[in-house]
């Protein structure tokens, strides 16, 4: 016991007792005592300490009740044999590198966030105080999870008015994001080995998701007019599910065509297959009109639409939704249930009466015509910065550029140099499964205001060599 | 076209020839245009709107671009053949037959929550007004995966002193409650058919989770001094995985034992298994004293410990928090990016201002006082509403009672009879994956108030029959 102290602090709530067993334990688990020490006789202690014996006693007693020591009569007290040495406690693992695409921090040119300066965060913030005040102790219980009612309502309007999807509250699920929803539909539906058509190239944390739910990943090649439908087919007539972003899709831009579209439905309809339909960033299109979403077709309910409101509020939210098709809904909902045990309340609550309250509508308004600006104020200064190196793709939507450059490095390579200098654009062929797409880079707009952007640009041309 | 009437609203904001196209669109998909139905000549049209025929010209070139409809020369404009035609929207899944213990509400006797009218929910709003006042651009992007620092470092700063566990900010990993913790250690722990050992009787959720994640669940019975380790051996030495809540067991209500505790730890370092340790109110404790988490005797490195935020603040968070052996960090993290691309972030940050400020802490004290009232005044009301015939047993600790009945129907029988009176007691039997275990009723204490409990225990006693 002469390895460690044991102070007694009279004034404090605790009594002697419990304080004098603490001190012990901390002193096994730290290895201050081993297995087989020797504890000093409770006389001794509690002559030292200035307390009663009997204190001593209890203390000893309550270890001896837990297994702690081990009283050996006239032989003395000891610390457990039971008990293994102490080793000293593992380094924590180092941290991951992170590999391309998977940049955190706001960084110029970083894919898939909103523009974070003009997010309307006062009003935000006091729709969240006036929230969190009303909330009620029933509103501290586990949440639905399928969602909160009045959250569902509230998209379920919102499909209806801007998405041409006819649903109704019940049949929407509000996910954790889009990873959430996909991670909800891959263990409602895949079994391991499963066959997943993909985009190539598409959006890597999708395939991350589905990897982990089990799927083995079919790479199909993505066209002008998206996804090749028939080359999927060929590949792998039985998928259990394709996942697509048609509207606008996530590496390419590009619309899947009317043509493919039914194509892609009538395979569904025909072998049993099911369809996630990515639609995260629907809402932003600067010229001609969307095509309505590809749920707004589906006549034999085979399509899982999904949205995530990370693009159109923003990303720390971690909300999203899916209208899957009516035999899905409670597989669905029992998954929500056991994977994540519902969704944040207050979350959600606040975004609900957001849209309710007609901020969401305007919030997009305002959003279409910023981005408008700022993707044509990057795309004349990439222009400016590249000269006729460059060919950019103008999309009719999104929130990203796709440039391709003539003479240039490896697009993996110009990441890496782009990010040595704080600029994070995205290499296509990182997005690719198969790893057989071509080259270029991906240039989020929306947070690059239009006064930087010539300086960005330049930026850019000079990391990765002109 | 006569199915269908266009109105043009001149004032509005949209052109003209969007409103046609969206008039038509919206009619192909609700099943009012079929494909093959004729459309009205665009000068016909023109001149019934009194519009341009420029106007109605741009809306069908629109439409025909989209492939919605084709022109046929002379003989005029027709919906397209490829569209299939509309059925009726399918009508939305029932909702699932709630099973026995997954009562949502806060009835009376309900397991699993805290004492939602004893939460100081003004305090709380204060803090969550305040944060979110507090958010800047750079906080509305993705989340870190992990958790943010704040909160890991709160997490970390409380395991030290309240459990004995000697772990770094940058071990733990904050997921979406327990669930959430469970849904990461099955994608980073589990193949299909891995063995994994869960408590029988126990945590039901958790089986759903784990069964999601593709484990084959092995029973192992629990007697007085917990799980027993040699039952598991016996039956699967080779698990992946044992999910166990050493503190006090989730139905039973029992400790762990010290040399069972040993005996776990030796098994998962022999045979390369892993622990997943569920310390779910490992906070409230009565009389004697905890023993500390099984995580703090762990030389070998092979403890996941799991907490949760659901039973000492409130469910509706959906946080929780897990601190994994080193070498299973890198892919836990990996998980929770791919799964649920981390956790809303003002929830985050509100948790980690109620724990360094000091808040936690005096909350826990406060429930641990009020639950002890509670309990006793539960347990005495039950004693005076059902006399000799009732058997409870009154753990250390733990936020329920277990009741046992002489001369009663089957337990889940007491169950539907008290749900039919509003009541939420849970059935013993319902928590057995093997079916063997005993029977017997479970009595969440700590949303009944002092003054309630004679007139609830009365009312249960009248409802499953004196």
């Amino acid at each position: 016991m002469s390895k460690l102290s044991i102070g007694v602090d009279r004034g404090g709530g605790r009594p002697a007792f419990r304080q004098i067993a603490d001190r012990v334990r901390e002193a096994v688990a730290a290895g201050l005592l081993a297995p087989g020490d020797r504890l000093p006789a409770a006389r001794v202690l509690a002559a030292q300490l200035g307390l009663a014996r009997g204190t001593v006693d209890t203390a000893y007693a309550l270890l001896a009740g837990e297994g702690f020591i081990e009283g050996h009569g006239a032989a003395g007290t000891i610390v457990s044999p039971l008990l293994s040495p102490a080793a000293p406690p593992p380094p924590p693992a180092p941290a991951p590198v992170p590999e391309i695409g998977q940049v955190t921090g706001v960084l110029p040119f970083r894919m898939g966030l909103p523009a974070l300066d003009a997010f309307p965060r006062t009003l935000w913030s006091r729709l969240a105080a006036r929230i969190a005040r009303r909330t009620g102790p029933a509103e501290l219980a586990y949440p639905d999870p399928a969602g909160l009612p009045e959250l569902r309502e509230s998209i379920a309007a919102y499909l209806r008015v801007a998405r041409g999807i006819a649903c109704t509250p019940d049949q929407v699920i509000v996910t954790a994001g889009f990873q959430g929803a996909l991670a909800l539909a891959a263990a409602a539906l895949l079994r391991p080995g499963d066959p997943v058509w993909v985009e190539d190239p598409g959006y890597f944390l999708a395939h991350g998701a589905l990897r982990a739910g089990g799927a083995r990943l079919v790479p199909v090649p993505v066209d002008p007019a998206g996804l090749d439908v028939a080359a999927g087919v060929a590949a792998a007539p039985d998928a259990r599910l394709a996942v697509v972003t048609p509207t606008h899709q996530a590496t390419l831009g590009v619309a899947l065509s009317l043509p493919r579209r039914l194509a892609l439905l009538d395979w569904a309809a025909r072998q049993g297959g099911w369809i996630v339909e990515d639609d995260y960033d629907g809402e932003f299109r600067y010229s001609g009109h969307p095509l309505p979403a590809l749920k707004s077709l589906d006549r034999a309910d085979r399509v899982l639409y999904a949205g995530s409101f990370s693009k159109v509020l923003f990303p720390a939210l971690r909300l999203g939704y899916l209208v899957p098709p009516a035999a899905l809904h409670a597989e669905l909902v029992a998954a929500s249930r056991v994977l994540q045990g519902g969704l944040p309340a207050l979350e959600q609550r606040i975004v609900a009466a957001f849209l309710a309250e007609g901020h969401f509508a305007r919030h997009i308004r305002k959003m279409r015509g910023l981005y408008a600006v700022r993707r044509a104020a990057l795309a004349d200064a990439l222009a400016a910065a590249f000269g006729d190196r460059l060919s950019l793709t103008l999309q009719a939507g999104g929130m990203h550029l796709l440039a391709r450059l003539a003479d240039a490095p490896p697009d993996r390579e110009m990441v890496v140099r782009a990010l040595a200098a704080g600029l994070a654009p995205a290499a296509v062929s990182t997005m690719s499964p198969s790893g057989r797409a071509e080259e270029g880079l991906l240039l989020g707009f929306t947070n690059v205001a239009e006064a930087a952007a010539p300086g960005l640009a330049a930026r850019l041309a000079t990391a990765i060599g002109r």
